[in-house]
């Protein structure tokens, strides 16, 4: 290989690598529009089909059972009252083919003429590259309530994955 | 064309479209900052000359007039208490030389020793490349207190534009 | 060097651009996970040896000084509640091997079953290209309380720097 056809291929490694985190962070950035406008494919479409979503306080979705979350009655009662589920600035770790990817979401709920904070999480994806491009492996959040797990989540995110 | 030429002509497009979707996230980054400081020359720059902000329950901004929004006396009350327009992760898809992007809004406005969540919006921009850069040719947003209208703004952009 | 040659360069010279704003994004999305875990060593990562945060109402912190944000008393007792350190979506301008970042974070703390905004806060993010890659050397922030001094944070954060 020439010298400037080994430039070119550096070009794109260096290219993937911020392909895949804005991809990345574009995945993260659909699931609030997806559950607050009730739609359901485009939120299952961010899964892998045997991908994980832990929420806590009950089994995790496995697969497309993750529509359940915009099937919920409290899910519905929000979205009655007007909420949006807002994901914060994502850290990403990408690594080959693998990711995570940490960030702060938190829901907001109308509540007459001005919106409550209704629940505040912490969240780590993993992320896996498909042929269909980036996709959840594994989402699991918890809220920040004090709790130790929560605060696990945030600082095992810190570091690039082992 | 060589084979390399033609890899670089490939590169070149890939880095183009991350270039476009940054420039896009920025020009929607510097709206909050701008209302937030009252500067109006760099609140009427992310739109179009002809530019539409439509954020309902009056007759749309048109181009200049944008400025309006930093006049309005709500506005000013609302700095001179203290406030912040926050964007969420806004979620981009360039096509050419046209873009959407879809974001959650908030307004935090300080009341004594904490921030009222004020307003919060499902925002849909439109925008266009122009030999300026990209512009914004038209905002809409709407609460998102229930109404079907704001959750069709979140659907709407769920997908590229046909 | 051939037309090809300088084409290449050219690509080299845009993607180091969207690396650099990428990375310093990234730099401001570690502060929340950093400090809501207590994690004092990545968040003295964040500056310069010499690094300054300037937080207001008390004397900045300077270099490795900064750990004792995690171990003040009142930040202890918001993490012990629950809380969340959120930036919101950076306005980032680089020049060279400086950069200046403008954001608005807010401090959400949980009280009961909901979070209160605690703090909503401009921040104006100063860094420098090092041999271990970006980092802060000087960061304020002021609450946005009606204080001319925070707008101003966030008007200075419009333009590239001089």
């Amino acid at each position: 290989m020439s010298d400037l056809a080994a430039e070119v291929a550096a070009l794109s490694k260096r290219l993937q690598v911020l392909e895949d985190q804005q991809e990345i962070i574009q995945l993260i950035a659909t699931y609030g529009p997806a559950v607050d406008s009730l739609s359901g494919d485009a939120l299952i479409d961010l899964w892998t089909e045997d991908g994980i979503y832990d929420v806590g306080g009950m089994a995790p979705f496995i697969g497309s059972d993750v529509v359940d979350v915009v099937e919920a009655a409290i899910h519905r009662s929000f979205v009655a009252a007007g909420c949006a589920h807002v994901q914060g600035l994502p850290l990403v770790h990408v690594d080959g083919d693998r990711a995570i990817a940490t960030s702060v979401s938190r829901v907001y709920v109308c509540d007459g003429d001005q919106w409550l904070v209704e629940r505040v999480s912490a969240n780590r994806w993993e992320l896996a590259r498909t042929p269909a491009g980036w996709r959840a492996t594994y989402r699991v959040n918890r809220l920040l309530n004090g709790s130790e797990e929560a605060q696990e989540l945030l600082r095992s995110g810190l570091e690039p994955p082992a």
